[in-house]
């Protein structure tokens, strides 16, 4: 029978339980559910709620219990209901009596968003160590490929010409910005709502803030309805987790585009690409198409958790309950999309051949051009007129800007001399870039060197 | 080695391989893919493009696999990627050279949009079930509660009173759009995409119209680039889900707010509540808060699609495969909810007790005051003003309208007479209503014999 | 005072006036309003519950009231709370005390779902028609890029040589499963609520079907509470705008990327593209960058309506309020998208000068080749192995499959003959094609004579 | 003609330039992009970019500009696309040559995301204040309603007795952690992208630390191609508004439910209040119903900037544009959602004399019951199963636990003993309450305090 049985005469339904059991899924708790019952049970026993030898009962009983779930030894049952029930009644079991105390001046409704937080915590961590290694990886492509100029792109349109390495940086600037919301969020969240119980606290002499500090929390929380009843820590990190693979599906759509046979600038290497069944000659990035692809799942688990908390009253509601398996896939799926980005980086080639071809093409010095007569005096609108005009010339003509001869360019504007072609070309519109945060050489140079510091990237890791 | 490994020198990590798996799921598929192999080798025998003998030989190994799978004893491998390479290479362990023909004229571009086209059409037809069946549970307690009168309510205020069975009527009109809105869907998405292969069709003399047929859909698709790159049928699919399930959690707040003390008008039987674990005088309407919540994940799947789906290129593209889950989810999800339902509307009984002691309260019977007014020919602006009247002396008294003397409300307006009683009370109220639609009993009765007749429902259900 | 005010004794605060109005919104239903009072009036005096003096003066007064809105002199005043009410108002103002009658036997919550169904009945309407031009517009540009090869991408990846006509009437198909989805919406919502009245119906002798009937309605909705509660019309209907969304978002990134340098594929015109305030080179696709963007507002706003939705009881919610702006701004964003894509398919020429120079790499005919050796009674996964062997041959020579001789071939197959260079390059690989919906010639040609003829395109538009 | 046009020879059709402008709504950045402009052009003549005459005119034209917008006398034209443009060519307008050079080394790309972050903090910082208003209201709510206990909830089951101190300040708490959460986000979108330009930077001598300080920004962004593509903080800020328009969804249906009839608990003044049009006894709590239903469209507006930004190519894409009105809806209708929130919460009364009646019911005592048996030593299970028994009894003979004689009490346990009436009724079980952050008068009165304290309640403000 069902823990709460008491004045139950009947039991639900098979659908009703079928419907109802989370066990499939909350078992995933199962080791921040311990360590929460560990502490719980040292409190009670120091607070005299129960004597020290049931507390070592317990404790010992919960060891093995942990021991046999991690050796795949521990048999979940449904009948059960959920991770809680299971590992107490398992404890009941194997430690008899003493088990019965530990569930003193606690609930499910407090125990289970103490469990969340934990796990959540963990999570945010195991996240930030893969966002790391992902900007260590974009940082070293960046390191192997130096020098190398690749278009800059506004609306896909070639706009001006850009270091492969500026790019590459821009991702992880991204991807920090990601890391400091995670940061923000499990600061956050690290608030303990144990000892909130049902929804009301309790009158047993417990000690809150003891269990908050032995289970690593900041503090406990201040109101016991809302420890046990807001999920808005969930929300939070699924926001963060939608916008990091928003991000990762730019950069995987990128990606794709680059390897197309059209771009070319970029080759992956057979270890993360794969093969079609029925065209033997195809060499697809799936990787990044699935990268991009799975954003929309992290997206949907967001909205799932908006959806079921929208309209929710006080306190705990057991619509609740499924706050759980959105959170987990978002949380799988994220960190999926950090290894695999980061696996696909390790295993690039950038094309420099097919790039420093394709260059040429675009007119990608026209801002430089710019830049040029604005130095010489023209106002701005004036000089993008005059190089508008310019690269009209250069159309009809089917040439470069470049390959203009200075009396074509003194037909549009007297104020061209001979020093214009130091600006033209993307080698030479490249070097002239020198704004802070530009693509401009020195500019990015400083950058990097400030995020090969910053990640602790040492001598080896550039090779 | 992966079966299209021909040109590819390294295999994919280990990340990505786990990363891009789908047999973990997609072997749901396996009843379908079986289907489709069978009606492709024998349309292809029949073509010519293998041998009868070739043909028996698959569909005796197919026979012999499904049966496998059914019986547990197959062994799934991610290293063989999906249901498709996971069946066609069991297939060729078991048979031999002549599974190296199936995979003619076919490439999974097309194999598993039509596993997952005729997975959906099953997918649709038990949900058709599942919706008729709840509408029979619904249609049998408005049956079992037949002149039961409740409060309407329109913004949580009692408006008007109704009879409980033109509440539960409305909820059976909501199933029935749902049901018109699976047909069509399942109408729509019945074609068939076999023989478009990777995306252009093939040059082998296939026959698609004998493929189609043999699958009961209802003819080939017309366009072999739309059959693999669409998945607008699946997009559909989960939007007719989100609605009912928007449908199914507005049932569900109302009957969790009818199972609360202050409410107090629906008592759930033992079988379809829950306890606490701390507070053992609870009974909790979990079921249905269950279904309200779970709605939430019916939307976000949609949502998953959506974004998955948008501003991909044509044709096929892996981020594709994306698709099964969040429709795996869904369906499942919307059958038991409506499971649920069912069981919970069977188990329910409504306290007419207590309903009885509630009605007085807020007014109910104001408009069909108001109805008397304009009957009398006072135009019904002037009848709403005289009516506001009446209910404020009500709320100044302490009193209903009922209770007011006929002196009172000519202090109002000269035009009550004696015959005014006979529209105050609910009861009285309820008796005035007679426009088609209306929550009149005669109306209702019409509308439940109407349903009673459609959905089949012989005497013995109406016990 | 407001219309409600009798037992009030204060109003309203301002920020309370200001976050509650809708008036700024709900005018824009000011015609279907109007239509459904002729429609009431009428039905009225016909039942006896007005003079039929009474019903001109309403229906002289509402022509009225019509052409000062259209002529913009109409004053819409916010403490008039909604359309309903201004109008309603102003109709007093007008004729006077016949205008008080009009509000008999109806409410504003079934008024306000009556002019709903009838502006989306309209609203799809137009939505059709514009659906209809875009598929003409593609088939017109089928029309003119007759025999036109395109690479055909699976994964970004070029995959088959398919016919521009072919690719251009995948989208055809698309926006006919669009269309054919509006039109059951469209059904399913053509039944009229009025008369449902606040929620019960009414005591008073209406005609429900008359109104019906007058309003071009199928019948009346069969139950009053169904039809004032619900919104799943609203919500089939933004689903149906979502898909179609998509579906051109997918169109959108297709022209973005083939406008790109890289691919070079489609020129837009002038008329068409932007430029850039800073890069005179600039040619921007930007319609199509925006069709692709404003897909997400759409989806948006099904996530609104269904969030909105979720867990609301019966029978009206001022919730529900908030359905009009996001089902205005889909159907206005909807009906934008699809114009400007026809007009953007109206203003491109398809570069066949850089589409002709691409075709050949990418190995495009590799599955013609596959096709070449089942023909000659390989097994498929054999054929599958020699020509990825093929491939990996000219990988290594830097050639193309037709460049190979016939003993390179023979190096890797005995099978093949004179005759494989029948199969090879993308020409010839696309007169292979022969399945039926296939790219082959001969198919498209009967497809594209299939949508000139259900369309209705005649010869002068074909020009 | 556009300000791009130099090549265009030939304008966009009407339908692209309808479809495609955004000073319809962009110009409500109209005082950010002129604060802006001036800060640049004051950098600009700094660095010898322009003269300090050039400068003068061109602030002074600025000037005169904002003066004209916010005198209403400025004209918006859709032929000059958007707020950048209508502004720039207005000062051309105004002051002639020197207005040219004020685009010098920035480009629309840069300029419309510095607007937005400006935008954005104040936002914010509008935000916090009506956070911080809403918060003080539900505090001086608490305050006035000092010692009034009600029945919490679980499952909307009736749990335990709380404190209505305690439920308000768990409100406060979470709007709290939106306060923080905003804070967050503020300080993480306050940097600078100006001389980002299109998104490679410049190569004139321009000084982003400079305009960075002038406009508040702590820093300038580092990477110029992050800076103009990414909308990161954007998703943010609507993550944040989503959470916290959840949570006041949350208080919406509470106080909804509590104006209801049957909870009684909560009367709304008129001036919080709205009536009906055909029910005139009604009287809705409309504004909270708002509040729950606009919670939907905040939801709304990041699903569509979650969809707008996924998938899309660095660095600068048209579809960008689409992110302004999602933002705009959604920080109005927060603020909105708080303005009407902190309104209601000045204008209600809470109902203690129904309140009071309401409360014996439900057995709210029951878990201090447990917590009397627990320190007699009895373990927690069987308390609980000894408590659960007790209301059997209760249930049986329709009494409340404090009803049961001692012999009942006796007749399930032993244990029980004449102190066990100390522990019965929701007043003792009110004060039993002791734990940190439980619902005991003792640890409220403390939170109290602390919420008095922090947010600056002054004796005033308590009346």
């Amino acid at each position: 029978g069902k823990l709460w049985g008491g004045r139950f005469e009947e039991s639900v339904t098979d659908a009703v339980e079928k419907f109802s059991e989370s066990i499939s899924f909350d078992k995933a708790l199962y080791k921040h559910d311990i360590m929460g019952s560990r502490a719980h049970a040292t409190m009670l026993a120091k607070q005299g709620l129960m004597t020290s030898s049931d507390r070592d009962c317990i404790v010992q009983g919960l060891d093995e219990i942990e021991r046999q779930i991690e050796a795949g030894e521990f048999v979940w049952r449904t009948d059960r209901e959920d991770v809680h029930m299971n590992i107490e009644a398992a404890l009941t079991d194997l430690v008899g009596e003493p088990a019965k105390k530990l569930h003193t001046a606690r609930s499910r409704n407090d125990q289970v968003v103490t469990d969340l937080r934990l796990w959540c915590r963990d999570a945010i961590t195991e996240i930030l160590d893969r966002i790391k290694r992902l900007q260590v990886a974009l940082v070293c492509l960046a390191i192997k490929n130096e020098g190398l100029i690749v278009p800059g792109y506004t609306h896909l349109q070639r706009a001006q010409p850009v270091l492969l390495q500026h790019l590459l940086l821009a991702y992880v600037e991204q991807l920090e910005r990601d890391s400091s919301r995670f940061i923000n969020c499990k600061d956050r969240l690290n608030f303990c709502p144990l000892g909130a119980c049902a929804l009301a606290g309790t009158g047993l002499p417990i000690d809150r803030f003891m269990t908050a500090k032995a289970l690593g929390f900041t503090a406990p929380m201040r109101n016991s309805i809302d420890a046990v009843s807001d999920r808005d820590f969930v929300l939070e990190f699924l926001s963060a987790n939608s916008i990091a693979a928003v991000h990762l599906s730019r950069l995987g759509e990128e990606w794709v585009l680059w390897a197309s046979e059209e771009f070319g600038f970029l080759i992956p290497s057979d270890a993360v690409s794969t093969g079609s069944s029925i065209m033997p000659q195809k060499k697809n990035p799936d990787p990044m198409e699935l990268v991009r692809g799975k954003s929309a799942r992290v997206v949907g688990d967001l909205v799932t958790l908006l959806v079921l908390c929208k309209g929710l009253p006080q306190a705990y509601n057991r619509d609740l309950q499924e706050d759980k398996e959105p959170l987990f896939d978002s949380v799988k799926t994220i960190i999926g999309m950090l290894e695999v980005t980061t696996e696909f980086a390790q295993n690039i080639t950038f094309n420099s051949e097919r790039i420093g071809r394709a260059l040429p093409a675009g007119h990608l010095d026209a801002t430089t051009l710019a830049d040029y007569l604005v130095k010489k005096g023209i106002p701005f609108r004036t000089s993008h007129d005059i190089v508008g005009r310019s690269v009209a010339l250069c159309l009809s003509k089917g040439c470069q800007l470049l390959e203009l001869s200075l009396d074509d360019l003194r037909s549009i504007s007297p104020v061209f001399e001979e020093d214009v072609y130091e600006f033209l070309g993307v080698e030479n519109s490249v070097k002239k870039f020198s704004s802070y945060g530009s693509t401009g050489s020195k500019c990015v140079a400083g950058q990097l060197c400030f995020w090969i510091s910053k990640l602790g990237i040492n001598g080896d890791k550039k090779q």
